[in-house]
């Protein structure tokens, strides 16, 4: 039975790592967790490795990575690892720069490999029932607060505040992958006011408008500075009634009646997913969740605040 | 004849406009300039206008309008012209946001109307000939310099310094325009430098490294505060032999043998190929040069540096 699995190596092994891909792996069938490559860490129970390349020599039956290492280093090993004939998953967002995403793409199907730009939140329990609600629907405003604690999520994380890091764009970017998964009409960004910490060199808040073509307004609040209780909420107001997704897509009201609430399942979505692709051959990299993101830091203006020291 | 032409108004009818697009479509027998859209200047010899709403209302025979405004009000536009039937000729950058130019070509698709997004250097007369001949080489090295003075092109444009605006990647992405139609793999962008004044949302000057697949190294320098002569060049080495591009693509050598010396016929050729288009009723829209600049904006290193005053 081992034999029929898919042997997948993770590459960067933080928190995110051996918080969620270690389990989901381990909790679907398709999947053999079977190395890891790491500077720093160790996984238990596998082959660890300090590069690429000594995973590729080693270990020549893995026949996938998934990628998990910060977006600034990602695409040389993505890059690598294509080159080498692995499948590969890459962990949000799916590189630094938009066109590297396209290079990717192009190689990928050069190499005949599958390569699946991973967006975790778009397999919270509410997305799917969202957006076949929302499909006939006349919008009318789209709201969208993602209010988290940076230092709760991203302890020590330095490379968060260096250019390529996102910012607050790093957890803003899965209420973007909701949102442009649930909505019918494609949005582009009008506005966005980008508060900078005077030290860091990616925003800690941002407030962005969008509109799409029949001009709704859409609404972003996304804050790291938020203490206590967590927002993830998108409230999607219709001529035929109000959608609200809270959670981060794991509950759905509609008209305030509670309609899904479950347990977070995203990321066993995500390597059930994998297993498909992996089945029909098929890729799936969607950018437009950090093409807004670019879209906001091209066209933003920017706010200097309060030194940011975690 | 005349009626075989097809009537054309420009909205924005600033510098470039009266410069570049009023003698282009005089010289180009296919147009003729019928109307102006303006809220301050005034064109002569045709019909003007307040609005678009005005001009669709009391000319209606008019079928292309181009689209010379900035980048952060040309959206709103180019939506109502589309949506009222008209062709399109958008000024480079085609828009403020990535996003917004994929719902442009959606919507000109869903009217059956000519969207043609511009990108006057690459008709400078060296670039096709650089194409062709770089097609076969094995590149070593780029190198492009584009070094203005904002002040002799940009004089009292305070657009370009608000969120929107481009800053220096306004001229410069006329270079990346060059540089992305000749080179025959797709680069991305691996670190830049963002130069900002202390007083301006846009940056006035960027170093910027790019790369391809291959590894190949591709440096660009932008900068908005050279005086005297001006500097827009790219330099390829190849395995084969050295390229030069000079004065924005109307020269080239190889090897130092000056090939091509040509006067600017950029907008001339614009408006060539608008015809062209318009014959064929297909849109050219590639924002690949503006994705570049989102990219740099996304994962650039901020630098504040003098204030800048017009």
């Amino acid at each position: 039975m081992n034999d029929t699995k898919h042997k997948i190596a993770i590459v960067g092994f933080g928190k995110i790592a051996r918080d969620q891909h270690v389990p989901s792996i381990a909790g679907e069938p398709a999947f053999d967790f079977a190395a890891a490559v790491s500077r720093n860490a160790t996984a238990e129970g596998v082959d660890n490795f300090d590069t690429l390349e000594a995973l590729f020599a080693n270990r020549p039956d893995i026949g996938c990575v998934a990628l998990c290492t910060p977006p600034q280093v990602r695409f040389d090993m993505a890059a690598a690892a294509i080159n080498a004939g692995k499948h590969v998953l890459l962990e949000k967002p799916p590189g630094s720069t938009l066109a590297e995403i396209d290079t990717l793409i192009a190689l990928a199907e050069k190499k005949g490999v599958v390569l699946f730009a991973t967006w975790h939140s778009r397999y919270a329990a509410a997305v799917e029932p969202a957006k076949a609600w929302l499909k006939d629907k006349t919008i009318e405003k789209v709201e969208i607060v993602w209010r988290e604690d940076v230092r709760r999520w991203h302890p020590g994380q330095a490379w968060i505040w260096e250019p390529g890091g996102l910012g607050v764009f790093d957890p803003a970017i899965n209420g973007l992958s909701i949102l442009t998964a649930i909505l019918p009409d494609p949005i582009h960004v009008t506005r966005a006011n980008l508060e900078f910490p005077e030290n860091c060199q990616t925003p800690i808040a941002a407030q962005v408008d969008f509109t799409d073509a029949r001009g709704t307004p859409v609404k972003a609040d996304f804050d790291w500075r938020q203490t206590g209780p967590q927002t993830w909420d998108i409230v999607v107001s219709t001529r035929e009634g109000e959608i609200a997704l809270s959670m981060g897509g794991s509950r759905m009201a509609i008209d305030g009646v509670e309609k899904i609430a479950e347990p977070d399942r995203e990321y066993a979505g995500i390597y059930a997913h994998f297993a498909e692709l992996l089945e029909s051959g098929t890729s799936l990299v969607d950018a437009s969740p950090l093409r807004h993101v670019a879209d906001a830091m091209m066209l933003g203006r920017r706010t200097i605040v309060e030194a940011f020291y975690d």
